[in-house]
């Protein structure tokens, strides 16, 4: 059962929001749906955000509605983590708990009843946009920022025939060493750091996990470039395989969203190609 | 002097928010400036916003950034009232003080000594702009929404020659008998009435104050239609003068950002062929 939270008219399509109660998380979620003018068995891009962002910072401020109206593509963006007052959380840390769930499933007490982001977005929440809409879920692709594009990057890996094209802004190639990320791993998943392989890009690559293609678009003036993202990582990992890796450095452009939003159309072309 | 708060690189341009001490307003004001890539003596396009929004919601949700890079226009986007603790305000009102101002010269006692939009919009920011920037301030427009298309539309039909054209979205055309602008009229203005009529577009109109061509857009799902914006009124007003209005009911759209950034691309290029 879904519950719709808010509609609006825009660029000729809807922008929809929804909750449902989660059983993988076992909490309300939200997430926002965007159905471009003929959305009938239109293809899916799944959107991933980054730490401390809910499904409406891309909603407001992705730009992605006119472009995903012209080409006749769904955009679903899922929240980032659960939330409620039962579940555990760090209020003052923004790189764990409530908006840094960094797409996983958690195995430590007591995050593992809650934090398991990774089987929501790759199993539960599709399930549940196929009973209640009528897209094409054999038509699927995936995309984020930040700690989003670090989600669609190892959701790719993974499963890479349930996606059909992967892009990201600005990814988190490598969490299990960048400082952001490596206490949250360590809480979510225990100090065997043998276990965090599975949500790592550049682990998985070295463990031999392929995508056909990838895109990134990463800012040159982005502060967290050297500390948390670090592309290169992932450039060096691709270099001997057959993962066809476009990485563009923008010059002059840093971590937000004005940077998000200039090169979204880009990335959904790319989507619409491959989809 | 104007002091930078925020820039970021965006559509190969910059969008840019400054402060500074307005002697008009008597408070500390900020402003974005969205430069496209060649913005040396470039056209300003300015943009007003509505009731309860400073000058952040158009930069975050407008989508107005693609499509004046591509067209080389300048957007200045004010805040909507005086705002500081020093500044008389009632803090539960969404229609009146903070976000309120209604872009007028308040005439009554203690709201005089703040609260001066009009002036501030048309003279005191122009000045400043062009002592900081190199634009062409020979070329300025100007539109906005809700309260913001009623600044605009006022702001032309008193200064024909100072803007080369004027659109809204979803305006309050006559804000002298709307529910939620009369009672701050009163406040701002005064009882007499008489004094509530330059600032008002269908009053002005009907004393004869003329602007060649005005573009309105107006979702017809908007929820303040009938109340608060009943464009016909504007429609009325025009039909016996050289006004040539062009007011487009948009079926489905509501008054939100997503109704405004669905039709800001036709909105600039109405502009930039104009200014």
């Amino acid at each position: 059962m879904i519950k719709k939270i808010s509609e609006a008219f825009s660029f000729g399509g809807q922008q929809l929001v929804f909750s449902h109660t989660s059983e993988t998380n076992n909490c309300e979620m939200n997430f926002a749906v965007f159905t471009p003018p003929n959305f009938k068995k239109a293809p899916v891009l799944w959107y991933l955000s980054g730490l401390t962002c809910t499904h409406q910072n891309v909603m407001e401020k992705g730009e992605y509605r006119k472009k995903a109206s012209e080409l006749g593509l769904v955009i679903i963006c899922p929240d980032t983590s659960p939330r409620g007052d039962h579940v555990p959380d760090e209020k003052d840390n923004w790189q764990f708990g409530s908006g840094a769930g960094f797409y996983l499933d958690a195995t430590q007490t007591p995050y593992d009843k809650h934090y398991n982001m990774y089987s929501y977005i790759t199993t539960e929440l599709p399930k549940v946009i196929e009973s209640n809409f009528d897209f094409d879920m054999s038509r699927q692709s995936i995309f984020g920022h930040s700690m989003g594009g670090h989600g669609a990057l190892i959701m790719s890996l993974r499963n890479p025939n349930k996606y059909k094209s992967c892009s990201a802004f600005a990814p988190i190639v490598e969490p299990s060493t960048a400082s952001w990320s490596s206490t949250a791993f360590e809480k979510y998943l225990g100090n065997d750091k043998q276990n965090w392989s599975d949500y790592d890009s550049v682990a998985l690559i070295k463990k031999g996990n392929i995508f056909p293609e990838i895109l990134i678009d990463q800012g040159e003036e982005d502060s967290f470039l050297d500390e948390g993202l670090r592309p290169w990582l992932l450039s060096e990992a691709c270099a001997n395989t057959s993962i066809k890796l476009s990485l563009r450095m923008q010059p002059k452009y840093d971590h937000s969203y004005y940077f998000i939003s200039t090169f979204m159309a880009d990335h959904l072309n790319w989507h619409r190609e491959r989809i």
